[in-house]
């Protein structure tokens, strides 16, 4: 199996000061690959939390962990450092990462400082991964089996550094799965009288998931709604796999399924 | 210190269908009455990940965790058997919780089944408590130092629940801190340059944490903003602190502090 953690980063997030959509759009992104994202967990900007983490993900031979967060000059942007920690390696300056920082600042007509500086400080054996939006590379490094990237927090580079440069990289190494999906509303059916329904449906195939959501007060207006997905190395397979699963709820559940 | 945990629970939040704005509520909400939320974890609905889990913050005396999901009718449902594992014990059917079901069921003329009654069985030693929205109770049992709460995974659901019936457990219980907050907008200085200064701000308290979010493109256009937060025993001595630092910024900052 091809498992993934999603590791992000910032006290924000455990103040309950920002929603961790990141997460959530690295967790589609990594599931339509084939990847199954087992864990994600947020920690604050403390670097003992952040590598315990990481440690924990290499200890279980996890094939992809993204982190998002941390990689900017302040004070409290410790991912690197806690990267090394967590690896048992030494910080380095890397030379193309900082070329990287000093070509951004020197557009602005800034000079380069020792908070700037920082940015290029990668574990031993990483490499940069470019930022074409903002000023902090990411860093890129395989330990093991594990693929270990570190993206920005700020979501439009993490979107923009995934997509160009972690992406071909999970695709090559990853398994190759093509994943398919659907939803039912199924309305009328209190969601417990689904379950044995759901329970038989998953039986049909070992690629398919299905999941209620009462959507509806359950009990005065029970409205459910059905997800079902399935991942395959074909792409016929997972459609297939959906399909079928689908066409059997249609049938047992009859006028209760709402729409086409 | 009085930290938590949020474990939020379900394949949904895996595969990047749901954001985790559960997770973003509790930890404002816990951070608010002086916890310091320490980790927030997603799991698939898979007993042996969720326990895993609730073993960690056993292991390191966490004084508060509170997952969401996996409490309903449908087989994914095994919120409540993952903790009886967690705990080494076993389920047994709760008289009290069995009563909540059964009137909720029996008010939309439905009668009881035994996935329905499953919502009934609580791992021992913990009790049930009432779902004002939907018909799954929460379970609420106390491990030594860690008081271990289980609500549902509708926002509605377990927003009701946990102002109802785990707030005030939490509060009489907890550290009767109090918080205060602040966001500054600084235009026209990189976040790099600002770091110095926030680092000196950090000094002045150890009741305030201060951080930097880049809001605009550092380099050609930099905004960011600046966040001050604080907590302490008695409300003005969090405002204070939260007021002195933003003094010192504005004071430092100038004309670059948007907004009043």
């Amino acid at each position: 199996m091809y498992s993934a953690w999603i590791l992000s980063i910032g006290n924000e997030l455990l103040i309950g000061r920002v929603v961790n959509t990141n997460a959530a759009w690295l967790a589609r992104r990594l599931t339509v690959l084939g990847y199954r994202v087992m864990r994600i967990v947020a920690v604050p900007d403390v670097p003992e939390e952040i590598a315990e983490v990481v440690r924990a993900s290499l200890g279980r031979g996890v094939r992809a962990l993204i982190s998002t967060g941390g990689l900017g000059p302040t004070p409290d942007d410790i991912t690197a450092e806690a990267l090394a920690l967590a690896l048992g390696r030494r910080l380095r300056l890397d030379v193309e990462a900082y070329e990287m920082v000093r070509s951004k600042y020197s557009e602005g007509g800034y000079a380069m400082t020792p908070e700037r500086e920082k940015m290029a400080w990668l574990p031993e054996g990483s490499r940069p991964l470019p930022n074409p939006i903002g000023t902090a590379p990411g860093i890129f490094v395989e330990v093991g089996e594990t693929l270990l990237f570190a993206l920005p927090g700020v979501p439009r580079e993490m979107e923009a550094m995934y997509e160009g440069h972690v992406e071909p990289i999970l695709r090559a190494r990853g398994p190759n799965l093509h994943f398919a999906e659907r939803s039912l509303r199924v309305v009328g059916v209190p969601e417990a009288d689904l379950s044995r329904l759901i329970r038989e449906a998953m039986r049909m195939s070992d690629k398919v998931y299905v999941k209620s959501h009462p959507r509806g007060h359950e009990v005065r207006g029970p409205v459910v709604e059905v997800h079902i997905y399935a991942s395959a190395e074909r792409r016929e397979d997972a459609e297939d796999a959906v399909a079928r699963v689908e066409g059997f709820l249609r049938d047992s559940l009859g006028g209760h399924v709402e729409g086409a």
